[in-house]
């Protein structure tokens, strides 16, 4: 059993022996990173949780970082362009291949992130070092940290990417969640004007219209989509260029100055959001990610108005008999290993999982706020893991939501109509006629018998 | 509307001047507190928030242990017989009197708790000193840190007067709790075997009994009360003695030796648990609040439990028609003003109401276990209101919901007859007799037509 | 001791029945309120907790929406004039005088908030009664339900007033919160160019200017207070006139089109923001709270960032001789009850206290989010008493951490230029000369000797 | 991008085509899986989380349930001897082999779980056929549900595989624990009577020895994992037998009996624990799993000790020049990519990261148990797969943190001494003295200058 939830690196017969800063290192003969993700990958035990690798966004997004920085590096002149295309080269040959065996650390790994930073620098010298006949582990002619790290540092780098990366991440949820508002309203649409019984306290209470209550749905998911949307937005405004704590002169001021928009470019071609700007204060992004965490803490109230659509979606399908039984949810799997013929609305429940989960996930970045300290939040590697965590989580809820469920969802006509002419829509109609008192001495009087009601309504009542 | 928020000590006209170890402070002229709890009242406005006063079951406990290190101190020697007569004298007055206008600071007030520790400390020298015909404010011959604060401080005398108040407090929260296992006992008793319908995923599924359901939540709930009812046990362990982050030899030896069993007899003759002992490891103690905090925890399973018992209700008394109307709540108050003869199911939902904030307070307390810090967690102050909220707002919700929900709950014969005889039920025989294939297969025939179940139950398929 | 705990209407002697359309109920003879607020007084038992009545914006807030709906159902022809002008004369008393005696109830009091809607109908009408030469309890010529509640119900009702009164309360925050990004900015102009070492993961790091730390908290504090204001704007979104469910014709068509320009009116009067406007999708906001709900999200953020900023205020003046001892904070009450000389930093931890006990209020209401369900979310009374908890206390901690705290503090001078001359701004200072290989090379030489690395940078290294 | 998220059953060239009771499915035609795991795997994307085959521990603690039954199946004659024999040599298979890819679906999947009992059923009757010469999906001699599921269900199967997984899983963390206790009990032990400081809120206070510290954080932890360990232990009394929602009477009396013996057994052979016991109440059991709660109850309370102790780790170690500097951490890994001769506290860090996302995990736990309803609480399957990630992230944590940093840990003796001989603890010596008085008076004398304090104390000031 042990054996199976081993991580990091595993037994290796043929090393070679590299030195960092502090001492030397045996790495995997073959590895493409070097001391320093080894040492990273030694300290964490990633025990059946996810590896960096199973976050390739981040990854992708630090490598769009890497190759801004090396263009501005070449263009200021502090880089000879054959650098600067060795590590782009480098960078082409990682964004097409499985990250698996070159990011083999522990997805989050201590304060600060310098694991991924320094295991995406020594990938990179790694291989741009190979382009100049030179073997793994040479750190020349490029250095991981004083080429491919010129000019930056591990926290301006990351939060960076973090903001690329999560970015990305929803744009994909995004398209999902307004699918969603779409597949909703369109439902609405079609049961239009068909009688729905509208219930308070899960009391029966007025008739409305089918369309009302999806079309109420399909309003709040937009306007909290709208909301993520516009803490997504914000995410536009980085700190690259503050290297160490929001310092603008820790590096070439030229540098400082073309960075972004070199890395607008890059994303342009890479077909991601390029609308980069500088945030107004950069000490203040060192100290805090508050813009991340607003983005999680929107996607927390979508994912909890996901758990009560769901909890709704079941509610009004309970039965088939002893139930609501208002709609009937698509069948797509038997419900029960043990009781025939039982289907259960499994595809609501997985995407209340999913929202459960995320939810989970925002307690986390929920913490790191109120853990930061001083001049730097350290937790942002966390944030960020949990952040997409939540984006994927969500988006795989929303996806099965949407085309297992929602897409094929179905009114039971009958029993809606009955009940819309129930006792309570009933009770209704009587005040509307003789108001709140008198309607409500009927109702004393009825004790449950709507056909009393009715004949109250119809003026029977008023003969007499 | 500002007039309405303001806390604190109101304007005076007459004052008395005392002096602290920080200077000179003015001091209404009859107030029994002094300079400290004059300071803390101006320093930490109300708003609208609990006052220390609100809290009696805290201040009373602190109480207790002052009157028991006074005892202590004369039978060690450390104070005259008259000094300790003088403070019980005037802790048996407080106790039977309004606490609001002697203690008019904020229930929390800071890390650390000093000043619930001063205010008492300082109105029980005044009182004393009034014995011996001195005037407030003359610190003399009593003194409040020299004499009322002997031998202790504010670190143990809180933190024991916590554990007491917390406990005295479960016991009546325990008592409703094991009222309502026992009402729901009761129910489940007098149900016995009428019949209900099972569900799950709130799909149809199999008959029960309805004594079965009403079983299985008092079950849980007593599981969860006897967990509940063992971390209450455990406050029993205090750390009084050890006077500052745990060390024993901060106060004298003879005192360290006998102050808890002093304490023991005092909450005996108090009516209260008399069964303390010292804790383990005293800087154990001053470090962590966990005893605090597992009963804390145990509470929010309770107040979750609730709200999905609350829910449970809610869902079983839905309609009248077009619910599940397997239940009747007691009639208890109009449920809607505008809706006639609406009837809301208003106790369940208090209760849930009260459970959700009592949640909110668990939060509350789960954040100052990991905000604590080397010798000492300051935030216990915090979480001695927050538990004690949470024990109110508990005990508010099931007193109500026992005597006016479940005590008159009843079963809707007819239907939970009807729905036990209904599909899934029948499909469950089925297969007891032919098996999940050959029931499935029934299942997928019948299309939802129990009749045709039924059919295939009494065999009449058979014959064909 | 249990008497110290009761709550609700304490036993009386002269007592009139009512009739409701329950049944008769008694009432103290002198209430003002009537058979309702009567039943939900004795329903909801209150142990310590908050009554209504410590909600005054709330019942304030009903109050200009009963106004709003008299005054409209005057021009729409559907109540006499002197019936309005009765009405109002009633809520002019009530705004003006302590709301203890009449709104006796629990604050929450079960799911849609009838009890707080009926407590200001009942109270209304008797108070307008008695201006007729009716006595309490004559429910003529005014009738709690048919005149004061006409055209409207619970639930718009007190949706409209839960967004009045947290727009109102907000208000206050919104100040204090400027107010001290405004005092950390002149702060942090007053520092200056004073140096002060920063850290990343609490390790000594670069050197910056005080003000820049101070700059800092405030940008991101500001941020998320205009997040926040920006929550609190989308309040005036309102629902009035969608009465139950957001049926828009559950009320006389003229009354629907003119009630919010009457309610724009009346707040106009009273001092607070007018700008309401009717919601988009009435049904969305029956559905569901998602507008308060983005508010106590957007509070959060806030709470624990001032969580965070507690401790950096205290971290930074631990000591005064073991700790970081950057800062003083102004001395405000003895720390100790046992170590003479004693300061603790009881101000920003009573700001840490409140923001936690906030975080848990705000935990609740995420709770009633994904307990809400189909065509309503009955929790919103919860919802409100949390979000205005949470407003108040952060208020509390705001306004004392400002004048007790930022407003006086100072830097340690002396300590802070020391910091800034140590070894982490030397090496970084080093490795700008010299590049970060090299720069590490002398750290590993220098293992934690300043002078070293002085020497390098001053070249003497260089010479040998 | 897309493809790197893809999650599920790729796309396979040859298929098969099987039935079950809601139509045909084409199955890949190698897969040992059938149908349901087909419809399974298709409904529920995973985009990067985590596949059932993530969790070994749970799969075979099924396969382990399956076995029990098996046995117990042919014990009681309703199973011929060869089919046990074939059902027990495929549960042999799978346990010595990757389980990725029979496994394929998300590790949740809908309420219930029946996706995780329908593969481990499809598999094994897949396996089983083989040995009677049968091809994958011929159902025959073995159906998944007529034999392999036989006299069980998804419901009971689950609920008691859960139980034994997540204890098996608590041995692991356990071990842990124990030894970082012993390994700070043996710090504190070796320590000993060297000085240290003890801070309340920050401020420096008394001293006292450097193990009281180190014992009382290892207490602290001993006690809290005592109390999971009881809750993990409650994990022995299990559902299996009570097939739906909790009725005794669905599968044959005898299996019933035999089927908790016939368990223990197999678990014995496994090297599990094996004491397990039917629980008390079948309902109670169905209707909530209160037990695996009340374990991530109290893992979240020792995530957030670990935090707690995390933060004191890095906050003792803070500097080297400017911060506490009492301790040194063992120097692991460079700290920055841009300050040269940093190193960062990573591995509490790390530990720190752990935890707060095992805390996030406990709040998924928790929203499931008010998310529960009446007869079935359908959310096991989360509560499992977030305990065991609980599990596994906390033992990463403490694994590092044991090996990686307590066992290296030094005292900085220097500063120690001189920091117990400071201002604070030299007034505290002067008030046991003189009093709370007079030593506070020098103590405002002296203003910081600890040599004023130690003349007071040496007598020179009483000379005078």
């Amino acid at each position: 059993m042990a054996a199976r939830h081993e991580g990091g690196v595993g037994p290796v017969d043929y090393l070679r022996t590299e030195q960092d800063t502090l001492g030397s290192v045996n790495v995997p003969a073959n590895a493409c990173f070097g001391a320093q993700t080894q040492r990273t990958a030694g300290l964490f035990p990633i025990f059946g949780a996810q590896k960096l690798s199973a976050y390739p966004q981040l990854i992708e997004a630090v490598l769009h970082v890497k190759r801004a920085a090396a263009r501005t590096n070449v263009a200021i002149g502090a880089m000879p362009n054959g650098t600067g295309e060795a590590i782009s080269a480098a960078i082409d040959h990682l964004l097409t291949q499985s990250l698996e065996t070159d990011f083999p650390i522990h997805s989050f790994h201590g304060g600060g992130g310098i694991g991924i930073n320094m295991n995406v620098n020594e990938v990179l010298a790694n291989l741009a070092n190979l382009q100049f006949g030179e073997s793994f582990g040479s750190n020349a002619p490029l250095h991981p940290n004083d080429h491919i790290n010129l000019n930056h540092s591990t926290s301006d780098c990351l939060s960076t990417a973090c903001h690329i990366a999560a970015r990305a991440a929803w744009a994909g949820l995004e398209t999902e969640l307004l699918g969603l508002v779409n597949d909703l309203g369109q439902s609405a649409a079609q049961m239009g004007d068909q009688p729905k019984l509208a219930r308070t306290c899960l009391q029966d209470a007025v008739d409305i219209r089918a369309g009302d209550y999806f079309g109420g749905v399909a309003h709040n998911l937009l306007k909290l989509t709208e909301r993520a949307g516009a803490d997504a937005s914000d995410l536009a405004a980085v700190n690259l260029g503050g290297n160490i704590i929001g310092r603008s002169d820790d590096c070439d001021p030229d540098f400082f100055n073309q960075v972004i928009h070199q890395l607008n470019t890059v994303l342009e071609q890479a077909g991601l959001a390029h609308d980069l700007r500088r945030t107004d204060n950069l000490f203040a992004a060192s100290q805090a990610h508050d813009p991340l965490q607003n983005l999680a803490s929107s996607l927390e109230q979508i994912a909890r108005t996901l758990i009560r659509f769901g909890g709704d979606l079941r509610l009004m399908a309970s039965g088939p008999n002893a139930g609501f039984g208002e709609i009937r949810l698509p069948v797509k799997q038997p419900g029960s290993s043990a009781i025939p013929g039982k289907i259960n609305p499994t595809i609501p429940e997985f995407t209340m999982q999913c929202a459960m989960m995320a939810c989970g996930r925002a307690a986390t970045v929920r913490m790191t706020q109120d853990h930061g300290e001083l001049d730097y939040n350290p937790w942002q590697m966390l944030v960020v893991i949990a952040l997409l965590d939540m984006i994927a989580l969500l988006q795989s809820g929303v996806s099965s939501l949407r085309r297992n469920c929602v897409q094929g969802l179905e009114l039971n006509t009958q029993r809606n109509t009955e009940n819309a002419q129930g006792l309570g829509p009933s009770l209704m109609q009587l005040k509307r006629k003789f108001g709140y008192s008198r309607a409500s001495a009927v109702a004393k009087q009825a004790a449950g018998d709507v056909s009393i009601v009715r004949a109250a309504l119809s003026g029977i009542e008023e003969v007499q």
